[in-house]
C-alpha cells in the first residue's frame, strides 16, 4: 500500500491523475508545440470546463502562471493604483503584504493574530483601490466568511478585490460577481503536481491594468497582466507554460465535472464535519480555530504540542501522511488537507485512527 | 510507432523520463513537501550531478526559476547597473533586449540580421555593466563561437557576463570562469516536460544583485535572486517549485553522467554532421545560416520555402515532427532539434529520408 497524502499541498494527487499522465507521456503530450492547435484545444478545454465548474461570469478570463505567488509580484504590478489594504491572519495573507509594502505602492494592514479574523475597520476599507482577501489561510485553517467578503464589495464598490483561494478552490462557491480577481496553485484542491497557477480576472482589472501599467515606468514583468491576458484570447501564453500540467487540469477538471461539483463540495463538508467532531471530543488534540464560523474545511489545524511528532509518526506508520503545522507553529500544530482527491473512505479512516489515539 | 519529436522545444522527452515520471508518479514524488529532507536530498542530486556534468567552478550556484523568461525579469532587476549591452540576431535575443529597453535601465543594441552574427563593436562592449549573449538562438539556429564570449571577457572584465543557453546546455562547453550566468529551460536538450528553468549564477552574480537590490525603490520580485540564491544555500526553494520535474532533472543528469558527457557531446556533433552535409547537397532545401562557423548543432534552421509544408507533413506522415520556422519564417523555415534524446538511428533515418525527398 502507498502513502496516502493529507498534507496541506503539495498534497495527493487527484486519483485519476496517475492514469492521465501515463497516458500524457505516452502519447508526447508534453512535447508538443505550445503554439500549435492542439495546445490552444488544451487551453479551451480548460477555459469551458473552469466556466462551468465555477459559473464563471462571461467577462471573467482564465489565465496561466507558474505558481500563485507569482500572482502576489503580477497583482502589485497591475491591480493596485496606490493603496493595497490587507487582511492578515496568516502566513500567507503576510506574504501578499510584505511584497506590497516593500514596493513603491501603499500597503495597508489589518491584522488579526494567527487562528482568528481581524475585526474589519470600513474606515480602512474605503481608502483602498484593491483590497486583498486570503479566502482559506493554509497556514492557520481560517476560513474568511464570503459574507465579509461581500460587505467589503458593497461598502467600496470601486476596489479591485483580489481573493487567494490557493487551498480552497474549487470547494469554494463565491460569486464572483462580488469580486474581480481570484488565484490559486494546482497542487491543493486540484491534486495535481506543483508547476502551475491559475489566474481569474474579470474586464475591471483588465481596465485597472491598462490604467496602471500606462504609468509605469520601471521594468514591466514579462508575464504581466496585459501579455497574459492578449495571449489568453486565442488561448495562447506569453512563455512556454507547463503543458503536461494544463492537460492535466483540463483532464481532471473533466472528470470532477462527471462526478458532479455539488457532490464534491458536499464530501468535503461530510468528511470535515465527522472530522471535527472527533476532534471536539479529543483527549489530547484539540483545534486551533475556537470560532467555528471560520473553520475551514478544506484546511484543518490541530494543536498538537508535545504530541506533534507522536502523532505524525503513528499515522506515517499507518501510510497516512499529514503535515507539520507552518513556520512557527511547525512543532506544536498538525494540518491536515481535506481536498476533492480524499474520499470518504479515507477520512473515516484517519477519523478512527486519531479518535482512538 | 510513436511520434519523434524533432521540434525545438518543447521536444522529445529524454528517452529515460517517462519510466521515471512513471515511478515517480506511483511512489507519491508529487506529493512531498518541498521544505523536508526529501526535497531537499532531490535538490541536492541535482546541485551535484550538475556541477559534475558542466565542471562548475565551486562558487556557482545552482538555483531553480519557474521558466527562462522569468530569468530576463530577474536579471534585469538584479543584475544590471545601468547598462546592458544586447547582442541581438534573432527572436529570443531580442525579447532579452526588449525587456530591458521597457525598464528603467539602458539597453545597448548590437544587432545583425537573422541567420548571422554581429560585428562586435568594442567601444559599446565597454560601457557595459551587463553583458546578455545568447549562446545559442533558436529561432535562428545561429551560434555564438565561444572566443567571441571570452574575447567580450578580456576587453570587459568588469561586466557581468550572462548567457542564454536555453537549446543547448549541456552540449555547450564552456569555460564557466569567462561568464558569471547562463539560464536554461528545461524542455529542450534536457528532454524535460516544459515548467522549469535553471539559473547557474556565481559569487559575482551574487554580490552585484546586493548592490543593485539595496538601491531599489520599486516591487522587489517574490523570487528575486538574492531570495532564490538564499534559499538554495539549504536547498530550498522561495515557493513551492515544481518538485516532479526537478525530480526528473536529478533523475536524467544521472543518465547523463552514467552515459558520460563526452559521449553526448560527440553523437549530437556526429548528427550534426551527416544532416548538415545532405542538405548541403540538397536540391530543393538549403541552410538558412551561410557562415558554417556560426552554424548550431543543436538546431538546425532550412530555408524550405515553398515546399515548407509538404515537408513537414511527408514527415509527420512518417511519424516524425519537425518544427517550423520561427515568427517571421514560419511559412518558409523549417527547424530540427539535434538534442540528447535523438539517437543515431533516428537521426540517420530523418537524414535519410530528406536526402531522396
Amino acid at each position: 500500500m502507498h502513502e496516502t497524502y493529507f498534507t496541506p499541498g503539495p498534497s495527493g494527487l487527484y486519483y485519476t491523475v496517475e492514469q492521465h499522465a501515463k497516458k500524457a507521456l505516452r502519447s508526447g503530450i508534453a512535447s508538443i508545440t505550445h503554439r500549435g492547435t492542439q495546445f490552444k484545444n488544451i487551453y479551451k478545454q480548460v477555459d469551458t470546463n473552469l466556466r462551468e465548474l465555477l459559473r464563471l461570469p462571461n467577462d471573467y478570463k482564465v489565465l496561466f502562471t507558474n505558481s500563485a505567488s507569482e500572482i502576489w509580484d503580477l497583482s502589485t504590478e497591475s491591480l493596485i493604483r496606490e493603496k493595497s489594504l490587507h487582511i492578515v491572519n496568516g502566513a500567507f495573507s503576510e506574504k501578499f503584504y510584505k511584497v506590497v509594502n516593500n514596493s513603491e505602492k501603499e500597503a495597508l494592514l489589518m491584522s488579526s493574530e494567527w487562528g482568528s479574523f481581524p475585526k474589519i475597520d470600513y474606515s480602512l476599507v474605503k481608502q483602498a483601490d484593491h483590497i486583498a482577501v486570503t479566502h482559506n489561510e493554509t497556514s492557520t485553517g481560517v476560513s474568511t466568511p464570503l459574507e465579509t467578503i461581500y460587505k467589503i464589495r458593497e461598502q467600496n464598490p470601486e476596489a479591485i478585490i483580489s481573493i487567494d483561494a490557493v487551498s480552497s478552490l474549487p470547494y469554494l462557491d463565491i460569486d464572483y460577481t462580488k469580486i474581480d480577481a481570484l488565484y490559486v496553485s494546482v497542487q491543493k484542491c486540484f491534486g495535481l503536481p506543483a508547476g502551475l497557477g491559475i489566474w481569474l480576472v474579470n474586464d475591471r482589472c483588465i481596465a485597472r491594468a491598462e490604467e496602471v501599467i500606462k504609468r509605469k515606468k520601471e521594468l514591466i514583468s514579462y508575464h504581466n497582466l496585459l501579455d497574459l491576458a492578449k495571449q489568453a484570447a486565442n488561448y495562447q501564453t506569453v512563455s512556454t507554460p507547463n503543458v503536461l500540467n494544463i492537460h492535466l487540469l483540463a483532464q481532471i477538471t473533466s472528470d470532477m465535472l462527471n462526478r458532479g461539483i455539488q457532490m464534491i463540495r458536499s464530501e468535503i463538508k461530510y468528511k470535515a464535519a465527522i472530522f471535527y467532531k472527533m476532534i471536539e471530543a479529543h483527549s489530547k488534540i484539540n483545534l486551533f480555530v475556537k470560532d467555528k464560523t471560520l473553520r475551514s474545511d478544506t484546511i484543518i489545524v490541530l494543536n498538537t504540542n508535545e504530541h506533534t511528532t507522536d502523532l505524525i509518526n503513528f499515522l506515517e506508520s499507518k501510510k497516512l501522511i499529514i503535515g507539520t503545522g507552518y513556520g512557527k507553529m511547525k512543532n506544536t500544530q498538525a494540518r491536515i488537507a481535506n481536498f476533492p482527491t480524499h474520499s470518504k473512505e479515507q477520512f473515516e479512516m484517519l477519523t478512527d485512527l486519531l479518535e482512538t489515539w
